[in-house]
């Protein structure tokens, strides 16, 4: 490429600032951990080794569905899961009737009897039990849920996703339960993919940071804390990005992307010392991810250096034969999932992973040596996370399980999720003598404010919601002292007479019209149109037509097409799954009594096949091409107005390894108290690879009082300056780099 | 992997054939070539060498547009580019108002104009003049405009590609011109692309078959024949399919992806003997195509073995600077494009280019052994093509231009690429007494049948087209006695007056609507939807309120999604882009004239986000995933009834490296003549990569009177069994394998 930039390969330097983190106290336990890894692995037998990889669903152990629903668990297979097959680990809920969610004293019980069983097994190896706690602890009955991850990343406050770490790591703790899968660190770039609200959204950089802090938030300085617990980053790696949308569909990512957008997340998660992985249940260019040993042992091992363990997803091994036909058996594709790194299968209906591995080490085909260092891996986490010191539920329930402080947090983590998309004429806030006219099939549920993993695995079980939150519809009764009305059903397909909904109309003030999506997650949510659903365009039509003002609000997953409403609509306020707290605090902000903040995590289509991101290549903004969003990634309003000014670098110049400080100020010029997020965006101006037109290098939340200003600094890393060159190394090519934040720019120049 | 299957690396096998089929008459005769480029090398200069490099646009040798129509060349500024600048190539055509497309006899004194200017240079190296005459020779007027690639690939019949081969180089010739900028070998499998329709669709096996006997039709076995010219592959590699629909916009494809579904049309397009290639004016994993190296020069001229030369797309080095910020200068630019292998500039409008590259080559920046590689490979195509033996247009005009027959192969093209979809009750044909409205913006216009390149680039100019040829409208007046209404415009955008065409509706037999896109290509055609536009479908739903029975005919180059119509009309004939006898053909169809026999060369999307190709992978259509298109790959219905029976392999089981036999017989069950396309598809039953549900590996197109049977024979070789392994080579995995035709299947074993 021979360019006046002089291409120099820093990931070395970049890798450094991890290692000199580890301090000596940590190397010590770790040496501890390791020497009691080896000496358990040392008394196990094949057999038990096998066993510690198998993890198994908790209907394994479980009487038949709805026979006793106090106390699920039956002794004889407990007994045999843990004495014969040794497994490793249980995964899941009881699920008798239908409800997911149990009470925590019965998740304490159930727990007890596990931890009780494995006491009395040859090692007392305890056995992990993993749970999908991704928004809170989903299946404990009154836990506290918790915006999903999109609207969590909308708030652009870290803190607040180190405190939803903190709470969800106590709650599962209280439950008796060890072990979360979660944060999903997939990127959230494909808008169709049924799981897009389980990431953090489009950037690596917003994710990567609310990523860490929950997980950092979740685990602490010490996992083994009783109030702490390890995560899992999911789902490693190119899942997020089926090319036709579907779930568990191919990615086609190119190595390059794939190490510029896909894998970064989930190094600032090993970095953030996350001690396991999932992996992903489809494919990139045409190796699934439960086969790819490039991925899974080049990558994750040899490059960022993780020494957790990995766990498949749900069957995924066996889907090797069954589905993707890699293997001409179930022998075949065990062989092939543990040989490319998967360390524990999630079965998770029976023992065949158990015997046919066994079969494979036996005959030689699957080498003794990475089965021992799978168990290996398993025992560390088993340690680390102190399973081996406990022998009854890390918390108790009192004082750690559901808090009004909990709570608390939850509602004002909803409240800075909530995006004021647009506001015309000031139609928000509404006032609270103001007669309202509340439609539309999200305004009186819980389920469209929760979304998939609530409860039940779709979430949709709004019977089983607890009956004290309140729904948006229920958060404005509460709010407002003027007439409210309500035309609508109390399920998401109860069809709304719109004449009814006309004619109210015309009798109110104020149109608030709740859209959005039913509750889904996997293939269940897959769509072929990313268009809101007819019978919902058919309403806002119809309410448009009375003239009334109209505050557009949604629910949802998606950002499905609202274009033609919002472009009618006075005021557009975007939900998504802003939790169990979400229906309060879109009352809050509808009202007044929270100043919005939340700022969009990813770019809102304009149309069906609008799908483009903002961190887009220059081409993509050429000649008839346009970046042209409903809503850009980054917007969102305020009840107040924010000024950033006074952009300056430190220096004009910086040597290639160094930092560059910069500083801009950002002032409240309105007459309202809020929150504003300073986002800094680089462009690297010429390089050997096309670079996009901009990326999210660094942001801040702060807020300000009418008339106040602050000065903030910030630093960028050789880090941020980087790329993913031809070589596909991570490369910093001197030359000119232009920092934009807000409608400031400024350059400044990388010397070699 | 270790599976039962044994690896093989069958690449050299496979392309070994290539080498067989050159004898020792070609061998000499490359010689002979060889010789002349060696010693006219030795006597150039290095200003005649970057010359030849550089490609300049028509209007850079002409006088001011509009100026003098009939004499448009300058001959100072022609003297200039000659003379001062030694440009190798000119491309495109007058401007001169707004209609690009030429009589044939100003082609004549244009080009010979440019002949005599080359022939008074030094060394009378002749100018090779380039054209995109990509459905027969566009900018020629009245020239014979065949279907455009989509519908080309829908008639299944590579013998009409190879006559519309044949036509086009003789239309070509005979208007003074010496280089056609076709086929597009991209494959389509990207619906929103504005250039789909420039593809012969989503199939690998369809377009390699289409394209190459396009190039041996068009290229004869010598292309310095009079009625030969050299064809250019379009657009190496991966521009087809940009990630978020629009043109020249990113793709990320990975590199087994790019083997299995991208190189092969190239691949076959080489074998067929295209001596030119022009390069991706997109990117592809964050490469540009201009700047890639390991695509242009490691696997087209190191793997696929082709010694011709690359000519950049449009303004596409200097976009390397100005656009892709690839490089800090336009000269950066250039270094960095001709060093990864592109040969021929088209810069088009200035000399920068040659500028810039006589610096660069002075100062040593870029080798003289890679300026004179390029050259070289520019002398080798102009003296295989026979430019250097010429001093006037190679054909008369008279008997090779416009012919009669040339017109019927051309209509015959169109028939065989309608492809009936729906026929309800056996609505089609349609009696030529019936009276019928005709209404639809895609009605009466020859412009939505021929799509972009044609007449113009755009293709828009519906004012020039040819008067004596009919429109839909116009040949179902020409085709029936019936009584025939239209209500429409004669511009796609004019209103229709929905009123009128209702009450019309009512007062005939049948309703013939026809819908579609106005024509585009490249970037002007990008869409942020693949609906259909609103205003057609409040058409479309007014007349089926009418009850009458509705025949729907669409035009355009793209799937838009017609499924709430096509549910309801009981006739469905797709017209994609049939050119300038598609009225007539679609007529012929409409009326029983002809039995439809097109086939779709793409999947037929349900909805603006269900993109999905026939050949996915079987996760794509596990548990929730389906493949479940409007219309399927493959599909046409006919006006009789086809059955294909006594599937019958010639082996159970092959050795590698062996080919297989097979037969079907294929009978017209019905009582009128038609023509059936039978298709074998392999699955791969388990391999170490995953492998298409199937794939299409041979067809053939017969034509059966009533009651007729035929016994076809097939051969599958190693190449139609082997795929691109775990590295990234094509390999062939012995196993089973399922054959299917029609809804037979039968499988073999390939052993060891």
């Amino acid at each position: 490429m021979n360019k006046t930039k002089k291409i120099k390969n820093y990931l070395a330097i970049i890798l450094m600032s991890a290692v000199l983190e580890s301090d000596v106290s940590a190397q010590e336990s770790n040496e501890a951990v390791e020497n009691q890894v080896r000496a358990l692995l040392a008394q196990m037998t094949l057999e038990e080794k096998v066993g510690q990889m198998t993890q198994i669903d908790f209907s394994v152990i479980s009487v038949a569905d709805g026979q006793d629903a106090e106390n699920p668990i039956d002794p004889a297979k407990l007994e045999e899961a843990l004495m014969q097959y040794h497994v490793g680990s249980i995964l899941n809920a009881p699920s008798t009737p239908n409800n997911k969610a149990q009470p925590i004293g019965k998740w304490r019980r159930l727990t007890q009897q596990i931890r009780d069983a494995a006491a009395r097994t040859r090692l007392k190896i305890p056995v992990i039990y993993g749970i999908d706690a991704i928004h809170g602890a989903t299946y404990t009955q009154n836990a506290v849920l918790f915006p999903q991850a999109i609207s969590m990343a909308a708030t652009f406050n870290p803190e607040l996703s180190f405190r939803e770490g903190e709470i969800t790591a106590r709650e599962v703790k209280a439950s008796g339960l060890d072990w979360n899968f979660a944060p999903v660190m997939d990127i959230g770039r494909q808008p169709l993919w049924p799981r897009l609200w389980e990431t953090y959204g489009e950037d690596v950089h917003l994710a990567s940071a609310m990523g860490s802090a929950y997980i950092r938030g979740h685990q602490g300085d010490d996992i083994a804390a009783a109030d702490k617990a390890p995560t899992c980053l999911k789902h490693y790696v190119g899942y997020s990005y089926p090319l036709n949308g579907k779930d568990r569909t191919p990615a086609w990512i190119g190595e390059r992307a794939l190490r510029e957008w896909f894998l970064p997340p989930f190094e600032a998660g090993v970095l953030a010392g996350a001690p396991t992985v999932m992996v992903n249940s489809a494919e990139v260019d045409g190796v699934p991810g439960h086969a790819n040993r490039h991925y899974l042992n080049d990558i994750l091992r040899g490059e960022m250096g993780f020494d957790g363990f990995t766990v498949s997803d749900w069957e995924d091994i066996i889907r090797l034969y069954s589905r993707d036909k890699l293997a001409d058996s179930p022998r075949e594709a065990i062989k092939i999932a543990v040989m490319a790194g998967v360390d524990m299968s999630m079965v998770p209906f029976d023992y065949s992973f158990y015997y046919l591995l066994l079969d494979l080490a036996q005959s030689g085909e699957v080498p003794l040596a990475r089965i021992d260092e799978a168990v290996a891996r398993i025992l560390r986490v088993k340690y680390r996370s102190g399973l081996f010191e406990r022998r009854e539920p890390a918390l108790p329930e009192a004082g750690y399980f559901a808090t009004a402080e909990a709570a608390a947090v939850n509602r004002q983590a909803a409240r800075e999720a909530i995006v004021l998309a647009k506001n015309d004429h000031r139609l928000l806030p509404l006032s609270k003598r103001a007669s309202v006219l509340v439609t539309g099939p999200a305004a009186n549920l819980l389920s469209v404010m929760n979304g998939g993993w609530t409860i039940t695995w779709q979430g949709n079980k709004e019977e089983f919601y607890p009956q004290d939150k309140p729904t948006l519809l229920d958060a404005i009764r509460q709010k407002t002292e003027g007439n409210v009305t309500y035309v609508g059903g109390k399920q998401f397909s109860d069809e709304i007479n719109i004449e009814q909904a006309v004619s109210e109309a015309r009798r109110h003030d104020i149109v608030v019209l709740a859209l959005g999506e039913k509750t889904y997650t996997e293939t269940e949510g897959n769509i072929d149109s990313l268009q809101l659903d007819p019978v919902q365009l058919q309403l806002a039509r119809a309410i448009f037509h009375t003239g009334k003002p109209v505050v557009l609000v949604t629910f949802g997953g998606r950002p499905r097409i609202i274009t033609e409403i919002a472009n009618q609509a006075q005021a557009v306020v975007l939900g998504f799954l802003p939790g169990m707290e979400g229906g309060a605090a879109m009352a809050d902000i509808l009202f007044g009594d929270v100043n919005p903040s939340g700022k969009l995590p990813i770019s809102y289509p304009r149309d069906s096949n609008d799908i483009t991101p903002y961190d887009h290549k220059p081409i993509e903004a050429y000649e008839s091409n346009q970046y042209r969003p409903l809503y850009p990634f980054g917007h969102g309003l305020s009840y107040t107005t924010f000024e950033t000014n006074g952009l300056r670098l430190a220096q004009p110049a910086i040597k290639t390894g160094e930092n560059l400080q910069l500083s801009v100020n950002v002032k409240n010029t309105g007459n309202l108290a809020g929150k504003e997020t300073v986002m800094v965006y680089l462009h690297d101006v010429a390089a050997s690879v096309t670079r996009p037109v901009k990326q999210l290098k660094a942001f801040k939340k702060v807020e300000l009082q009418p008339g106040e200003q602050r000065t903030l600094e910030f630093e960028l890393t050789p880090r941020d300056l980087s790329f993913i060159g031809l070589e596909m190394k991570r490369v910093l090519e001197p030359g000119e780099f232009i920092v934009t934040v807000g409608s400031e720019t400024a350059s400044f120049h990388v010397l070699n």
